[in-house]
């Protein structure tokens, strides 16, 4: 939620000018992505979005990221398309950084989630594991199974400061998950981080998918999971069966479900669930008191993973 | 340089449905102002900016500041116009804030300045001063020289933390700006804080002047020095007397000089020295380490005093 790298603009205007953008008119800092540095920019042929790449994103995966981006948007996924310079470059350098312009995407993410939400979330969902079937390049999951361990190590000593107890509990569930996780699934491109606030819509409409830097090839039925969690909880931390069985039935129209899938999806929502308590575990360990990002509050994804680890079969998200 | 209030979609959706802008297509909270919330909005109709005011904005200042703003932007002065809701109020509220809707103003502010940007300056703030004329609302300067001596003692005690002795050089100082100020003098509108960062340049030509926060009735020259220092020194503290020789020549073929103006400008180019100085004083003790706003150095402006002290008459800055 920062701008981190302050571009001038001559600085811009020369890099824009690689481009056939027309002249730069306007340019502002938005408060938008936690680990980059964007820019909003106008320009006399239309609006952009300017990335710069700090620290957190590793620059050899860039590639995937613009390259993936680029594919889903030729299949007709509404993600940001990397826009090529002259040279026929997406990806350049700007102020000593990576740097990348996008197409500019309308709409907002919702606040208030209701079920039409859930619903257009698990089409696109959908849509988008079956464009990236043919996508050439993949990139392994750095954040699945087997890096929860050392995930939880790094935590584990402090983690009572959240929770008495804490590290017990996750390293019970961690033993189960290790063990049961499965072997082989359809699997393919997965966004892997499909929160609210990377998803657009304009009125009921979804307009537009963002934030590409966590996707990788996993299982499609994992891919799903992080929604479930993500969209079909309410704020009092209950699950709200209509908006799962919205989400589901969705996605299974555009891309029906294995049984083996089926089957795996309270397991997977419950590694999921895991995955994203260990990542704020951690954070909120490790965020000092004043900085610019916002820590989030991992005992939400400790009452997700209680409930999951309760159902009795993947019946419990409104599937007959 | 930050988003303080968040609003969320169907808040601002209910909000611009109060006026004729069509519907909202996205909105990106911007890092720029360093005291209010600001969205840059899209709508079917064209780009706005949305700002929040927040705490250090006095609410009773805002109808001065928005009428400041719509009475030039009347008279061609390149500056935000506020747009007023169906019901005629330009002045609402949103999120528990006073809130406005403005006209977005294409352009980019200028890193490395320039000596037509100097000139462009000098021609605007010349233009905005006489369209301020006819301006009904008045509102004195809070921050002029009998605000400066409370400031300095606020500052005192801690003021050796930046420079040994500076508070009894500033102490000196403002014995004598004290004693000298001018009483009568050309005045009117100023803008009061014409900082680069504050005019939007497309190309050479200058195509917005915003923030008009610290907007006021004060002597004209005294606008001029503010801009005098903000925009003549060079990044080393050296006076660059071409630049100045442009901004002011630039300002009296549109509002030429009494003598007393021009008599009067040293030592109010001093006395806006100072100005600045015990504000970003003030800021730099008490701004805490990892606050969302970078502090800007006082002693910049300490350099920029002791110039102006040295100096013979108008004549060093470049005037015949």
């Amino acid at each position: 939620m920062a701008v981190y790298t302050e571009v001038g603009d001559e600085e811009l205007e020369a890099f824009v000018a690689e481009y056939d953008l027309g002249t730069v008119l306007s340019c502002k800092g938005i408060a938008e992505g936690v680990e980059n540095t964007n820019y909003l920019i106008h320009t006399s042929v239309g609006s952009y979005i300017l990335t710069l790449y700090e620290k957190r994103v590793a620059a050899a995966d860039l590639p995937f990221f613009l390259g993936l981006m680029e594919h889903l948007a030729g299949k007709g996924i509404p993600c940001p398309t990397p826009v090529h310079g002259r040279d026929g470059q997406a990806l350049r350098r700007l102020c000593g950084r990576p740097a990348a312009i996008v197409t500019f995407l309308d709409g907002m993410w919702p606040r208030r989630i209701r079920t039409e939400h859930c619903a257009g979330v698990g089409a696109a969902l959908a849509r988008l594991h079956v464009a990236g079937q043919d996508f050439a390049i993949s990139r392994r999951n750095a954040l699945t199974v087997d890096s929860w361990r050392p995930l939880l190590a790094a935590s584990a000593a402090r983690a009572g400061e959240v929770q008495q107890g804490l590290a017990a509990v996750l390293g019970e569930e961690l033993d189960f998950l290790e063990t049961n996780w499965p072997v082989e699934l359809p699997s393919g491109i997965c966004h892997a981080d499909l929160f609210p606030d990377n998803v657009f819509f304009v009125g009921d409409k979804l307009s537009g998918l963002i934030d590409f830097y966590f996707a990788c090839n996993d299982f499609f039925a994992y891919d799903l999971a992080v929604c479930l969690n993500a969209w079909c909880f309410e704020r009092d931390r209950s699950f709200n069966i209509t908006k799962a069985r919205a989400m589901l039935s969705a996605y299974r129209q555009i891309r029906p479900f294995s049984d083996a899938e089926l089957a795996a999806l309270p397991l997977l929502a419950r590694g999921c669930a895991l995955r994203f308590l260990l990542t704020r575990l951690y954070d909120w360990l490790n965020t000092p008191a004043g900085a610019l990002v916002k820590r989030k509050d991992p005992l939400e994804y400790l009452a997700i993973l209680q409930f999951h680890q309760a159902v009795a079969g993947p019946g419990a998200y409104g599937l007959e």
